[in-house]
């Protein structure tokens, strides 16, 4: 197999092109609005099983884009997505990244009140002064308190990228906010990532233009 | 879909019994040595295709651990990758984790020198003054300079983890390793990235003494 002399920048216009021609391949179209936030999950994870569960509420694109150009913050639970986030283009609109689960006195907090360190990094969030988009790629159990918090009246996310990856409690954590009130976009079943969350915020960032 | 309650520290237990019963359901069986490294990858993605893809030079684990044991660095293609990778449990063998990558200075030389970041930055690690287990999800350029400074004889990496995702000159980079003589961990074709890059560096380091 041969190495295509190629470069590094035009990687990924061919990359996209690959993804665009194997989807129409196999006979899936995605609707437009979707198709660069879908395509860019893809092209980070090399699995085309994202093209048929990415999941997205009416209108989601849309209003993620205007909350990001409204200064809204985005809170991830994990360090590895807060560090794939685009938080120089984030800046641009006014925007930070927080994640606060590895923070040393929210283990402290969550240990002493009997909680996990996901509940605490989920009021921590809540309390932020600022809209906020929580892009959540690992833990199901922050998905399980945003939506205890919204159930007991205590606070109610903007906008929920559910994408949390694994085998215990995740589907149903994602079956939370897909049949809730709450703009998502969420990947169904097993799949998803700190990879994943932070590839679907750069790709609304992208694109927010469009 | 019902929401189990149970300790965010028997989560991944349960979530490994899960892999290894589906695996098993699968008539898939994973040699011994490589089983806690192949099951955290799907622990990571969720996705069984790494079960039929990941490839171990013989002996490849325990030399990565022998590696780890005298203080070998590891050196990393992408800040995720970095951020996932648990440096903690690194330094208690001595060794730290770097990423040229995103350097300033090395975005600079590359300009000047009209080549890519990842020919310098592999450049920097081979300079490093350590025995290096080279950990590359995101760039087949990283894993293609590799190779040829092999091939010029400027310089032998000790221990490769070679799983770039993606489209383009990926299957080949990683054949480049597959056919040589340096120890290597690479997921075949398409998939990988840095989540599971700091997978494998994780899983080799959680085992290291079994």
């Amino acid at each position: 197999m041969k190495i295509d002399f190629i470069l590094p920048s035009e990687i990924e216009k061919r990359s996209f092109e690959i993804i665009s021609e194997e989807l129409s391949k196999m006979g899936i179209s995605i609707p437009e609005e979707q198709e660069p936030i879908t395509k860019r999950v893809i092209h980070t994870s090399a699995d085309f099983d994202y093209a048929s569960t990415m999941t997205y509420s009416d209108g989601a694109i849309a209003r993620a884009k205007e909350l990001i150009k409204n200064g809204a913050h985005i809170v991830t639970d994990t360090n590895m997505a807060l560090s794939g986030i685009n938080k120089k283009k984030l800046a641009e609109y006014g925007g930070q990244v927080h994640c606060f689960m590895a923070d040393e006195d929210v283990a402290k907090e969550a240990k002493e009140r009997q909680v996990t360190r996901a509940t605490v990094s989920m009021e921590r969030a809540a309390a932020l002064d600022v809209p906020v988009i929580f892009a959540i790629g690992n833990a199901p159990t922050a998905l399980i308190q945003l939506h205890e918090m919204m159930e007991s009246g205590k606070f109610t996310p903007e906008f929920v990228i559910g994408v949390p990856v694994g085998f215990v409690n995740v589907v149903a954590a994602k079956e939370l906010f897909l049949n809730s009130n709450v703009p998502f976009i969420i990947n169904k079943g097993r799949k998803g990532g700190s990879n994943i969350a932070a590839a679907i915020v750069n790709a609304i960032l992208y694109n927010i233009d469009k």
